[in-house]
């Protein structure tokens, strides 16, 4: 009889025969009673990422304060919740990976697993409950993406740490448990399938003799039925083979593996594409909710072999049976529909801001 | 300028670099107004499915009706809708794939594709709306498994198929758009990403020396903490790497790659192992939404490369922005907590059966 596994940490397993890995959280574990009950409505009155509610969650490990000089990073320092915060960062209460020391789990035939080893972080992005990146003040969101990136080294100085993931959950309907606006940021200390297919195919376009394959997509969709809009450093693209109506991506037009290695213009100007973006989004489909995430080079890669983008997904559809069996996706929306009902708010978006 | 293409036939696009496949189905088309509405109460008092509701389908091209001698073979004729039906097969109104002879699409660098060429079928599984196969009588499912199995076999004579994805989507929550009783089917003409990933690792495991993996899963499996239930042709396993709370598989016993060269006596217990496993589940979890698929070979393929089953995914959490951008999955529900709960409920529906 094998030994059943059912305490903490949680543990990374590895399909019997895929390359396909999932984390096993028993840390927020879930029993079948707990599906069996309808979900609580959510009692927003008690958001424990607002201003004054901070004891709700773990001293930060990294605030960013308004100072007299400009913006400070800061932290709590112990047993202390300072609530003078323009974004505040701290580890998940009900985190996916954690910076374990336990002992490995063991693998058996057919049934690799290891420690669900890393960090999982929230990065509260506005003391304003609303202040979500479609309708924030630009400011504001460049600030929050600085505070993820200072963040984001961090983890990467954690020498078992190969990946940072750095995503978003808009609203509950995407997987967002609450309503404040915020990000969340998982640290791995592997290359995750996605990337890795991506670098693969990188590599594969490289070789034969393409040159950087994102550079080339957005050569070639330049002036396409599918793009939405471009600026000085971005481009935001509804892409050829869109898994999701209206999917998203925003490149950076410099080539670029890392988008730690992002200039202070550039960072300026993703928050402004984001909220250009995310806004005509939510103006044309009335605040849908959606989910992206940064896609970056692992620790360690050289420069030419990655170009980092973001990649935005509405939810407004939802993969079933036969996505699950298949691993094909089904769009209901042509990426040039998409792109052409965003065209124009996008560009009005970007307008209103300057 | 790209010159845009709005109209049918669907298209199977090839995402510019990954081997990742997205039907873009515009015979179906979602437009931004689609999305900004909120959906539609269903009326189903109008059920299409619904006996004497023919006409709201397309002809049937299977029918199982019941005869003197047992149970008949059939079709709709010209112009007509039999009502007198135990199973009733016919094309998707809203086809993903078609057996279209319309002029290939032109791939350009970058951007790969072809038309969506198959065929997408609706089953009804049973005259009566609720007939879920949790819940189905035995006799009624094994019919309605024999209808799909004879469907299949219909699509695999076009020498252009590859793949034929059997597959159900349970409630609306998990893509049913109508509550009858159904599965579908989709006719493919290569070979499905997440098969394909399965046939490599089938033979990577079998180059190493291993024999069929499916196999050294079941002997691994019997008696450990995952193990759900057994019969003599059946073993229902909740998998060790689930990708979801109470993900099921149910993998049939004697190796065989092809879920058509099951016997008699096999796909009258595959209902009854059907009938308890999800009798089960719904009774554990107040009949969840879930998807299922049949995972079998392609069409030409070595008996000895592939052993089918089926894989069942009940929609108890989702996908977010982790997983939508790494790939790598987050479970909340140990497969250990799940086959321990399911244990006796899915004993007691099998001998309930009896």
């Amino acid at each position: 009889m094998a030994r059943e596994r059912l305490e903490l940490p949680n543990e990374l397993r590895r399909d019997y025969i895929l390359e396909r890995h999932v984390i096993i959280a028993s840390a927020r574990m879930k029993r079948p009673t707990d599906f069996a009950v309808p979900p609580k409505v959510e009692t927003e009155g008690e958001c424990p990422f607002c201003v004054g509610n901070e004891k709700a969650t773990p001293p930060a490990d990294i605030l960013l304060i308004r100072s007299e000089g400009g913006v400070t990073l800061s932290k709590d320092n112990d047993g202390e919740r300072r609530s003078d915060w323009l974004v505040r960062c701290f580890p998940n209460l009900y985190p996916a990976m954690e910076p374990s020391t336990e002992a490995l789990p063991t693998s058996e035939p057919l049934r690799p697993v290891q420690v669900a080893y890393g960090y999982h972080e929230i990065i509260v992005e506005s003391p304003n409950h609303e202040e979500h990146p479609g309708q924030a003040r630009v400011e504001q969101l460049q600030i929050s993406l600085e505070a993820s990136f200072t963040l984001m080294r961090r983890f990467l100085e954690d020498e078992r740490i190969r990946y940072v993931q750095l995503f978003r959950n808009h609203r509950k309907e995407a997987g967002a448990s609450l309503s404040h606006t915020h990000s969340q940021m998982i640290a791995l200390d592997s290359i995750p399938k996605n990337v890795g297919e991506e670098l693969k195919a990188f590599k594969k376009y490289k070789r034969a003799g393409g040159g950087c394959p994102y550079c080339a997509i957005i050569e070639s969709e330049q002036g396409s039925s599918r793009e939405v809009f471009e600026n000085e450093d971005f481009f935001v693209l509804a892409p050829w083979a869109s898994i999701t109506p209206f999917e998203l991506w925003i490149l950076p037009k410099r080539h670029e593996a890392d988008l730690l290695r992002m200039t202070g213009r550039e960072v300026a100007h993703l928050a402004k594409t984001l909220r250009s973006t995310l806004g005509a989004v939510s103006r044309l489909l009335t605040d849908p909710p959606y989910n992206y995430g940064f896609h970056t080079a692992p620790k360690g890669l050289d420069a030419l072999d990655y170009h980092w983008h973001l990649e935005i997904y509405p939810k407004l559809s939802l993969w079933a049976g036969f996505e699950l069996s298949t691993g094909v996706y089904i769009n209901v929306t042509p990426p040039e529909i998409a792109a052409r009902s965003l065209r124009e708010p996008v560009k009005e978006e970007w307008a209103s801001l300057d």
